[in-house]
């Protein structure tokens, strides 16, 4: 019996083999995707317009690996580090996939003990988190930051990530959006006058961050409950994070009597201030919101803070309206840099954050709804022929075509039929056709066809050059 | 004692976590760099170069996730899996970082049922290889591709290939080169011939790939010794791998008594022949070499294969020559995206890999020689005071070149002064200064300093914006 029991495990275990061979997915990891050639068009035009606003406010360019040592991500992200990705341990050093691009840009000026940069860079993050891939919530995506470090005067670099935000969504044309601004030491100030002790600061503060997704009621169940704060304390942070406003609230607040005499939340209030009158005279204050109830969850956040936010479009002019929220967010982190420094030399940065894949979600529907055509290559000429036995003529006319500069085109076939070249061109959108035939060869000359107007003139073959490129220079 | 051990032992604990945290390593992960303002900005120059190849032949661009399902990786290096990055198993699927662009490149193609594309990609790729990095090789670097995917007459897309890679070179200026061609069908023939039994022709090909670094002694007695391949069989291949050549050549082996004989080796040198004619159309083959030496190792290549070699500068010129070896290398894999398709359906591809790290090194190397000042940013216009005070109206203007779309930089200071600001330009190469003072805000002009000139003009407010454009309109 005992062998008869072996032989048939045996025999299921050689069954589970072969349905494990035939069950292989075909598919991109859990939350990732592909960009084919037309979501890169997309994801090409949102990145100009980011790229050109960040040049167009001075910044340089830096890149940083993919990979950090996991010990530099550690302590960084709060209640967040869990959702960090690990490298198999195969032998070597530890390593983790980054998180964010703010932790490699301060261990960046640690390392190179730079204290004064203004840089962006445009690069992928993962996080294990639940994706949400309709809503533009994946575990790989890109960050667009931008930040300015070093020791400046109050809030000039901090109304400069402001401005920044505001040309890109007003640039991007995305719909109507609100910048939300607060600070985390009028946070901690108005914590500390509602009665929270100092330790349960970070804590409460990871709950009032869930406030644009939960109702208050919910939020206050979980400070009370879960993590033990008095009834009243809470009651009193609910007062609070539901002011927003202006300068008139800042003006407001700094007369309350409990929060002017908190040292930390007057300091925030009064720079809070300032920024504002930098905002108006950028005139942009007319999309900045002054919030008491943002929060946001990193630990290393130490001044301003701010998040904008897309508002819902009208109804009636969207099909299917993506539910989109935060699309950039950032602020200060004066301390970030320092734990990385062997001597802990703090540099003062602060800095914004592009989420562009939503904003890629919201740009596929609109292009969709349009019925715009988006061409995905920029090919100028099809190099063709109207007879047969004409390959080495073609090869011979594209390679002159190439070495000129010119976008070209043609079939990889021996004799390729008319129809079908035309054809080619207009499903990809090539604007002309070089047609090469007998006739054309004795005279010196090659037939140039319009496509969008199937004229057709005869050009010499040493004025072709110059013919495209003026022909094709509104491209 | 036992007490006392133990509280030893607990003291030698705690010192040696005391020592851990002190210990911390401010690094990128071995074999990784950060890429900083000035070799961003040579790096995207050459990416520039390569791109602009791309699309003149056509091509499309996509992306796919930087990790894949591990066992879309498997299965398809050969002897080179071992180098493959594992992420940590945290739950869920099992994920591997991508160690070409190549795989995926298939899988997406199976995945999405694509039949036919001509596409590039550039992206970060990774291998746990011994970084040499002096010499540019890294852990995580770039690859620029370019693949032709569909089914068409033989050799017109593998002789664009080479045209590319040709392209490429000559625009990088890197000096000499030459781009070595072979066929796998080739290889496998001459194998044949010589004696190599069927189930050792791939551990022969990867000896055979080691030629480039080793003399023919050693590959021999990796051949005889590790491999257990015969002296004689071995010594018939040594014959062969000798050789070099163009057309000639091709004829001469088409002529050989025992390669034509096989009609692996037939076909691939009669298509070699073709790829030839095809090269001489495009005007490129003094830079080609057909040599039967050339293997490739990784196992997913069905044909033409090559791999483009710098060669040597004469010494005068550089002062410490880079060492440097192959900068490109592809070839046709008709099988691997079969691989993924459930069906089995066939994909035939062909594709070229630019390896930039080492172009890289080059390129920065010549930079240095040359004392080029590079700039790496493209700010037109400082906003500057020259009296104190007038933090405000420098906002208001720098604010309205920002909205008229002007690089525009201000210093982060109250009262900055001017020697500092003008100091800034001279050293970030800012080639204009637009200096706002209480006499000019009431003239209503704005003092435009020219700083390569010094020459001073005053440009009324509202033709500043045109004034700066036609200035530097050569930037």
């Amino acid at each position: 019996i005992a062998k008869e029991v072996a032989k048939l495990l045996d025999m299921k275990a050689q069954l589970d083999a072969d349905e494990g061979k035939q069950k292989f997915v075909l598919k991109t990891p859990k939350g990732t995707r592909d960009f084919g050639p037309k979501e890169m068009a997309i994801r090409e035009r949102a990145f100009k317009a980011i790229i050109s606003c960040f040049k167009r406010h001075g910044a340089e360019v830096i890149d940083t690996p993919v990979f950090e040592l996991k010990e530099t991500l550690t302590g960084k992200y709060g209640e967040d580090s869990k959702l960090i990705y690990d490298l198999k341990d195969q032998g070597g050093e530890l390593l983790s996939l980054r998180y964010d691009l703010t932790v490699p840009f301060a261990r960046y000026l640690a390392m190179n003990k730079i204290t004064n940069i203004k840089r962006y860079h445009i690069a992928k993050v993962y996080r294990r988190d639940n994706p949400a891939m309709t809503r533009g919530r994946y575990r790989e995506f890109y960050q667009c930051d931008f930040d300015i470090a070093g020791q400046f005067d109050p809030m000039i670099p901090d109304a400069e990530c402001l401005k920044i935000v505001h040309e890109i969504l007003s640039d991007l044309q995305l719909g109507d959006f609100v910048i939300k601004v607060n600070d985390r030491r009028i946070l901690d100030g108005m914590f500390a006058v509602c009665g929270v002790p100092d330790s349960k600061f970070r804590t409460i503060c990871s709950s009032v961050d869930k406030l644009d997704k939960v109702p208050w009621e919910e939020v206050r169940s979980e400070m009370v409950g879960e993590k033990g704060l008095s009834p009243e304390a809470a009651d009193r942070i609910g007062e609070y994070v539901q002011l927003h406003g202006g300068l008139e609230l800042i003006e407001r607040l700094l007369q309350d009597p409990k929060l002017s005499q908190n040292k930390l939340a007057k300091e925030g209030l009064g720079e809070m201030k300032l920024l504002f009158e930098y905002l108006t005279l950028f005139g942009i204050t007319g999309k900045i919101s002054f919030d008491l109830s943002l929060a946001r969850g990193l630990d290393y956040y130490t001044g301003v803070i701010f998040e904008a936010v897309l508002l819902q479009q009208e109804k009636q002019h969207v099909e299917e309206p993506v539910s989109v929220g935060s699309v950039a967010g950032g602020g200060r982190y004066d301390g970030l840099v320092g734990m990385f420094d062997p001597k802990g030399r703090k540099v003062p940065c602060v800095g914004v954050s592009i989420g562009i894949e939503r904003i890629f979600s919201i740009l596929e529907q609109k292009l969709e709804a349009s019925e715009e055509k988006i061409r995905t290559t920029e090919t100028q000429v099809l190099v063709a022929s109207a007879q047969k036995k004409l390959l080495e003529e073609r090869l011979k006319l594209i390679s002159e075509l190439w070495d000129a500069g010119i976008k070209a085109e043609m079939l990889y076939k021996k004799n390729p039929k008319l129809l079908n070249q035309l054809q080619y061109c207009e499903d990809t959108g090539i604007p002309l056709v070089a047609i090469v035939g007998e006739q054309e060869l004795k005279d010196g000359v090659v037939k140039l066809r319009i496509v969008a107007t199937r004229e057709e003139v005869n050009v010499r073959r040493e004025s072709l050059v110059e013919e495209i490129r003026i022909r094709t220079s509104q491209c």
